[in-house]
């Protein structure tokens, strides 16, 4: 099964960002060419989609959710970190089935696939359900089973970690990873088993790391390390760590993790929205961090748009440091893309359009008034674009949207089904 | 002429932020009647509109514009302030004529009416042609004549003022306004004069204030007094006055404010993509200050989006001052609509659904999967919805843009006249 995409504007975000003209030939799962139309190999495709002068680039890869949290959005806005969670969040997460995770994550795959992202990272429990989502929708997911042990049930939740490795085992789109949820709810001593855990199974860790100023303040109290510091003292940072939020890491931190490869999985969003703050993500790339970007869950964002936390991040980076060359357009990209997919060790197979990576793959319009004048469409792209541009979002060679069109159900019904388990959370 | 458009969901916008089912009856220009489909008049209605559920809503005003910049998209980006201002804008700016101003100003008509932005508040050169693009759309504007002196052009600027006043005399949606530009390009000497020809003219004055820190420095430096106190000083703030950007204005400077009745036209996308820095508007709120908000050009934004500027200022505010109730979303709305038309001196005029008002107004969609669950509209519309859901917008009763389709003119023809002047100005 061949396809043919032309009449493009390739963003290639390979290593020397590549932009112009051009089409992308995919065949079965994996992309065969990208690069300009007379150059392409003359080999007949059994599918021939018209990118009509739109955008051909890498899918957003969002590496820090938390998916059946769509079910939340809307219910607890406008409220600090801990009155939002304690009071709203968990009471309505304690009454969580199988059935209502489900269908929340069958919203957000529909958000995500309308927002073109191809990828994504989440750390929840319902695990198994999650996979289900992502399998039904064809998304690509690395899913990491939130560990914690504060209130005393560390031992089941390495149990669940155990019991979904195996049911994903093998499976090509779905990666299992392991989630101590944070310092302030995982002892040292099981951040020690995630560490071996992780090791046994060849997998990466998924943590949230220095949130807010308290959350940073309190573990420097307790430890006299900061939440990094304590990572690395734990020998947590010699596997492969996704750090989510890193709003409050220090310059020390900084070089602690580009020391190790810590990947910092940014959201924005999240942060202001909650009251966080701004991670300074110019000063982690500075100092040789890989930095992506992330929408966290519906319920502190309020929406899944990658688009909107990338242009986030170059705006941010400009306004608090008061330079208007930080985080450029190209930049801004990467962190979106192929920093993601570097943050979750799979370089090698998606975040760029590259021969031989998997076919991951958006096209977005550049005909609304916003993408006129013509004139640098990657910086229309990070400065005016809108989810609502992506016309056409593919996985491993699958479509799974196409012309405002979700391909793999019906949107009413979801979208029915996860308001009325919604309904029950909050009831 | 009676338009009913029926089967929404009403943010009224009023004194007590009034939110649930109905419909709005339109007679000609006016709103006869907004509230619940019950209590409406039964009066037969030439035309019916069919909100869907959706939102109905009083259009943004968009205080603080300078909408020939669409022109300039993209060609600019990435850039510090004095860097873009004197190396691209201005040279190209230098290259404008009438019809490229008349068509980059097309092009955002297109842009505001497809954003759900029915009232803008502009500063620019060739107002006579932005006045003509508004008349052509049919938007709402109030039109600043820049003036400057800083290049002797002083004379020949008030001359243009004094013509355009009597170009637009009488005219139902279009009102002339003067527009000093800032203190570092106007000297005291003419701020007097702009300050006698408002008081002629009962005009308003619009200007750039403390945008920048070095901005706000250098007028310490030259005046021993902040740019607001100058103003006061000069007598400036007895007049109605409309001050953009106000980033660096202190605590003395927003009681001045406050106390004179000076509203702020915040635009917090432009300055963090400018490197300028943040507004403090919760604080500026608190103190009594009137603040709206607004896009500035496209040439630093990169879109005329209110919904994203109204997102950002919510957003902004509690992430820096990491207070996450600061700005809930009704006040965000407020600052989108009502609070822009009290800073154009049109309160009784627009800026909420009430009978008696024109018939400025907007319909959104609330169908796609990031408004689900239907939780709260209000919160969505502010922390979820996008420019893409808006299907419907009415200035004075006139439906300008509906269903994704522009009523005032061939949209690809306006996008292909202002890409051809654009290019000319970056030859």
């Amino acid at each position: 099964m061949k396809t043919l995409i032309k009449n493009g504007y390739l963003i290639t975000v390979d290593a020397s960002d590549t932009c112009g003209e051009g089409c992308v030939l995919v065949e079965n799962d994996t992309i065969l060419y990208a690069g300009p139309e007379e150059n392409a190999p003359q080999e007949k495709a059994d599918r021939v989609i018209d990118a009509q002068g739109g955008i051909i680039m890498p899918g957003f890869v969002n590496t820090h959710t938390h998916v059946p949290m769509t079910m939340m959005r809307g219910y607890a806005d406008d409220l600090a970190l801990m009155d939002w969670l304690q009071n709203h969040i968990w009471p309505a997460e304690a009454k969580l089935t199988e059935d209502a995770v489900y269908w929340g994550s069958m919203l957000a795959m529909c958000e995500f696939a309308a927002a073109g992202v191809t990828c994504f990272s989440d750390m929840y429990n319902f695990n198994a359900q999650i996979a289900r989502a992502a399998r039904a929708a064809g998304l690509r997911a690395m899913i990491a089973v939130a560990v914690l042990d504060i209130d005393g049930g560390g031992d089941a939740r390495l149990k669940n970690a155990e019991e979904f490795f195996d049911l994903v085992k093998g499976e090509r789109r779905i990666t299992a990873a392991i989630g101590p949820h944070a310092e302030y709810t995982v002892s040292p001593e099981m951040f020690g088993r995630v560490r071996d855990f992780a090791a046994k199974h060849d997998a990466r860790i998924h943590v949230h790391v220095s949130e807010t100023r308290q959350e940073h303040a309190d573990c420097l109290a307790r430890h006299g390390k900061t939440p990094i510091g304590l990572l690395e003292c734990l020998g947590v940072l010699e596997l492969p760590v996704m750090a989510a939020h890193c709003v409050y890491v220090s310059d020390d931190d900084m070089d602690i993790m580009a020391k190790y490869g810590v990947s910092v999985l940014s959201c924005p969003g999240s942060n202001l929205k909650l009251g966080s703050g701004v991670p300074r993500v110019a000063e982690m790339i500075k100092r040789g961090v890989n930095v992506s970007c992330a929408t966290d869950g519906a319920a502190s964002n309020n929406n899944l748009s990658m688009m909107e936390e990338m242009t986030l991040t170059a705006l941010l980076q400009k306004g608090i440091c008061q330079d208007a060359s930080l985080i450029p357009a190209k930049t801004a990209v990467r962190i979106a893309t192929v920093n993601g997919a570097a943050a979750l060790g799979m370089s090698h197979l998606i975040g760029s359009l590259e021969a031989g990576k998997q076919a991951d793959l958006i096209v977005i319009r550049t005909d609304g008034v916003r993408w006129c004048p013509r004139a640098n469409l990657l910086n229309h792209l990070v400065y005016s674009g809108s989810d609502s541009d992506v016309m056409l979002t593919m996985v491993g060679g699958d479509i799974i949207y196409q012309d405002v069109r979700i391909m793999f159900g019906d949107v009413e019904e979801i979208k029915a089904k996860a308001s009325q388990y919604a309904a029950k959370l909050f009831a």
